[in-house]
């Protein structure tokens, strides 16, 4: 007989990063790719983080920290909210993860169990379904779109059949771009409340915005699980650190997850990282950056056949609605990639039932890009 | 009504880390502490290590990686096992992994469900079963002793009441320090295969060893899960940075689970990490300095009256039976912290039954604290 795979391990992959595989193969062999599918910025940390990452390699030994973090970066990211958000948040309930990735999966395990049912909006970041799936909680998709600006709201909650132990929200959106104003925010606050569900934003696009800012969840209540990372506004992808905002009440589950499951998030990251919040200067260039990468795809896309895009106020994402063009995005984000060379990514990573009819394009790297991207849509499309 | 925790949450901390708290907490208010508690070494990365860290840091933009790392370092780290143990391991099947801790999470998640059943040496590292129980796994403990040096046996599994879904095995083992010969290993494998029990290999502690080199499973079966680590033998925990070689057929789930959990490891810790396998002198001098500790613990521990002692061929932990000495070792190691400044790890973080009969004392650090630990544990003790 042979030895079984376990039934909660076939989550869906990550498309995106298939994808990026193909994208990756073509330049391999020779051919450009231009990278409207990559959810990460082109540019690297800032020079602050970079300079205090030298440092400590230097100076520290990089052994394990405290599950939690080290307290120099816990409690700059509490200063953190009272100077961006005017907010007071107690260094205790903040915990320095790995990645969002790593808070995902501490949050999951510690606020829900197996069997409890989670509400998100569809589309939506798959590996919030894909990490509840694999956890055995079952997601509970809450169709949107552009009647709600892609956001769910209490009223589409309360349509929902069965009871929900769980919400996740996210604020600017991936793929749509698309936030929840803080009349909104508010009112699903108060809706979790009354109802006794948990509410987990995520909050990693947070600084990237065209508008308004972005408003965090910790300014309505102290019960929600507030996520963010250093990877999308701080530019430190691969440097794998997110943080947590937890309620007391999971603190000490959280604290023997994270020790048994983690041990410590990397530890050069941890010290390097605290010099990110300095940097505003060189951060806040790299969003005037999308800033008119976004003008640019919202100008050139429509003439390429693109005319149903997402409001998309933050993040580096514009959602389109491709029915026009294709009933299968997945085919079509392929002969895109293999006849212009542009890769995108298909809707369906993020929304399994309508998704074939989307395209997400991802406007974080460099303006030439961009706009020699719109150029070879407008040629292949005409 | 207050929000709910989930029960799957509630799993024991990982006490070690709580001791080290304390220690900590000693030293902040100015005493002195001499670390044996800790599970970690501590000299830094090898010198080329930090090299390699320093280039990637200029050169690289250290963004997100394939799910299953670099491909030099999946090459590097086949090319060890061809070096090392004269194994052919194809790279496909080399996963690097946030940390051990992370190979864990996805070898269990792709392995077993919830409700499996997976045994496991008690004592042992008590990541494995409080990992396996967030996870709804049960875990199913082997109460093992000095007859078998602290290590499973067909026999001893065979006894059990139920069907087997996996078995894990440490060797060297922590906290024991206990190897597996290799005519003990092919009979587990063996008995594993026939069983159709997955076995999970944990070899972290490879390459510390003081009397023969350590087998790894790969020798007798490509349908194990090896986990490794540079954390002990390369010196280089806060790093954050394992691998997993897993059989063929766990592949798919393995790469979805990981982009899905993890997107990818610490990049500069990836790059860096290739660079770890020519540092063998400066990491076989460690392992000189763990050989010497070793000695003299096992010659002083015993004037003390920790005369019972695990026979610790590998790794750089003694496990000591206490029970001439205490009934509780949680307060005996908060005694002698208080009174001698020797910090050491109850074994109640490694067997939950009979681990308050015993202490771990860890030979990591410099040869300097150990002799004056081992002095100040034979004062007191007198």
């Amino acid at each position: 007989m042979a030895l079984k795979t376990a039934r909660r391990g076939r989550i869906p992959p990550f498309i995106v990063m298939d994808v990026m595989r193909a994208a990756n193969e073509r330049e391999a062999a020779g051919k450009d790719v231009l990278h409207l599918e990559v959810g990460q910025p082109s540019t690297p940390a800032p020079a602050g983080v970079l300079e205090a990452a030298r440092r400590a390699l230097v100076q520290d030994r990089l052994g394990y920290t405290d599950a939690f973090g080290v307290p120099e970066l816990r409690d700059r990211i509490a200063r953190f909210y009272a100077e961006r958000h005017g907010v007071a948040v107690d260094p205790a309930r903040v915990v320095a993860t790995t990645g969002s990735s790593g808070a995902f999966v501490l949050a999951f395990l510690s606020a829900f169990d197996a069997g409890d049912r989670v509400a998100l909006a569809s589309p939506g970041y798959p590996c919030y379904r894909n990490i509840l799936s694999a956890l055995g909680v079952e997601p509970v998709l809450v169709p949107v779109g552009p009647e709600t600006d892609f956001q769910p709201t209490p009223e589409l909650l309360e349509e929902l059949p069965g009871r929900l132990d769980g919400l996740i929200i996210a604020s600017p959106s991936n793929p749509t771009g698309t936030m929840i104003p803080a009349a909104g925010l508010q009112a699903l606050v108060s809706y979790c409340g009354y109802r006794d569900i948990r509410l987990v934003s995520d909050e990693i696009y947070h600084g990237i915005t065209y508008r308004e800012p972005a408003c965090t969840a910790l300014a309505f209540t102290d019960q929600a699980v507030v996520v963010n990372s250093f990877s999308k506004y701080f530019s430190m992808t691969g440097w794998r650190l997110g943080w947590m905002v937890i309620p007391e009440g999971l603190a000490r589950s959280v604290e023997c997850l994270a020790q048994n499951l983690f041990i410590s998030p990397p530890t050069l990251s941890q010290l390097a990282a605290v010099a990110a919040f300095d940097c505003e200067e060189e951060l806040e260039a790299n969003v005037a950056k999308y800033a008119r990468n976004r003008d640019l795809l919202l100008e050139e896309l429509p003439r390429a056949g693109f005319d149903k895009l997402s409001s998309a106020e933050g993040a580096f994402y514009l959602y389109a609605d491709v029915s026009r063009l294709t009933n299968d995005s997945q085919e079509f984000s392929r002969r895109m990639l293999e006849e212009t060379g542009v890769a995108a990514t298909s809707g369906v990573d993020f929304d399994p039932d309508r998704g074939h009819l989307f395209m997400r394009f991802s406007f974080a790297r460099g303006t030439d890009d961009i706009a020699e991207a719109a150029r070879r849509l407008c040629a292949w499309r005409r």
